[in-house]
């Protein structure tokens, strides 16, 4: 991909300082976040579903079983934003108090995919952004379990960006004589020690692809 | 508020062993999250944009700058969704990987809130949600500033919540023979360290309320 598109609704008419226009910044959000927030139209008002996805170069892939009462019109666009919160940021007065956050915002008409080769794709891609190594390692789905599961395709055409980041912005401001405390509360995300299944026998060993997401501090 | 309501939109039709029916599991999720996703309608296509917000017993308050270009129909619904993801659930199949998460939607028509007063005990609602403690220490908006800030008001009177914990499901499949590890990698949030701005003169210490946001390892 080139570069994001400037339409209308992707063309931010806020913060302009927070946009970016280049696809690594695309890319560099949609690697951080493991769910997206899917919103489609059902009878004439938004539903916004969490849901898990992956992506290439091209598309977004969004597990999309909960949105797929919506897709009964074949022109519906679907918006799936990507949200990760860095940190909070606590400026010397409230109305400067805001989020450290990259966001992305695509717009689509999604296609639902129905070749069973072009699922079991996307599926591995999907499987491989959210829980890497587990597509050689678990048992990978047969013909009926692939026919029960939809994934939508959305392309990354049309898509925005929005990246704050830093101290807050009233540092130049005559509230910087209050003498209050101001800066950012970063957000933490890290995996945990993996918790076996209860019902697992004694010996199976957690493998090395998911001991490895766990990062002691 | 005695009992989440059981409209078409929100009576789950899927997993319903993840439903849940008591307010006071919506105000678990409410209170988990720090940013939700709100879904509104611009030009009939669906916009989901993240943002802050806090709650009472009776609605959710979002600050809706964002979101205030589509609330030119008075009567439009918008969709609230919060979602707080707990750990990714690896089972022996990919068929039966998931999420453990908790999930609110919330649907309703949104006030915008005009009286200063009523806009004063919103954001600080909001602010004590995110950033308890601020509202007393940092300094308050002026009127300028409240006029300049957008509140929406969303009744939490239909809303669902969805929540999946624990091990994966299938224990008690043929799949347990494959002898794979299968569980769950907990996903955790914690406050970092605060970052005091590079402007701020030197001996302002971190005030207790935000330093005890910070819970070492």
């Amino acid at each position: 991909m080139s570069g994001l598109s400037g339409t209308k609704r992707t063309t931010l008419r806020r913060s302009r300082e927070q946009a970016r226009t280049d696809p690594a910044s695309l890319y560099d959000v949609l690697r951080a976040g493991y769910v997206c927030h899917l919103g489609v139209l059902v009878d004439d008002a938004p539903m916004v579903v969490p849901t898990v996805y992956g992506f290439d170069d091209e598309h977004i892939y969004v597990h999309g079983s909960v949105a797929s009462r919506s897709l009964t019109r074949p022109d519906a666009v679907v918006c799936v934003t990507v949200t990760v919160v860095d940190g909070l940021v606590l400026a010397r007065s409230l109305f400067e108090h805001t989020v450290n956050y990259r966001s992305a915002m695509i717009y689509g008409v999604p296609r639902v995919l129905q070749n069973p080769g072009e699922k079991l794709a996307a599926l591995r891609i999907l499987t491989e952004h959210v829980t890497p190594g587990q597509w050689d390692y678990a048992r990978r789905p047969n013909k009926r379990e692939l026919a029960a599961t939809t994934l939508l395709a959305v392309s990354l055409a049309e898509a925005s960006v929005k990246v704050r980041s830093g101290p807050p912005d009233d540092a130049d401001s005559p509230d910087a004589a209050l003498g209050l405390w101001a800066g950012e509360l970063p957000l933490r995300y890290a995996f945990d020690t993996p918790v076996p299944d209860p019902a697992l026998p004694a010996g199976i060993e957690v493998p090395p692809h998911v001991a490895g997401r766990h990062h002691p501090a």
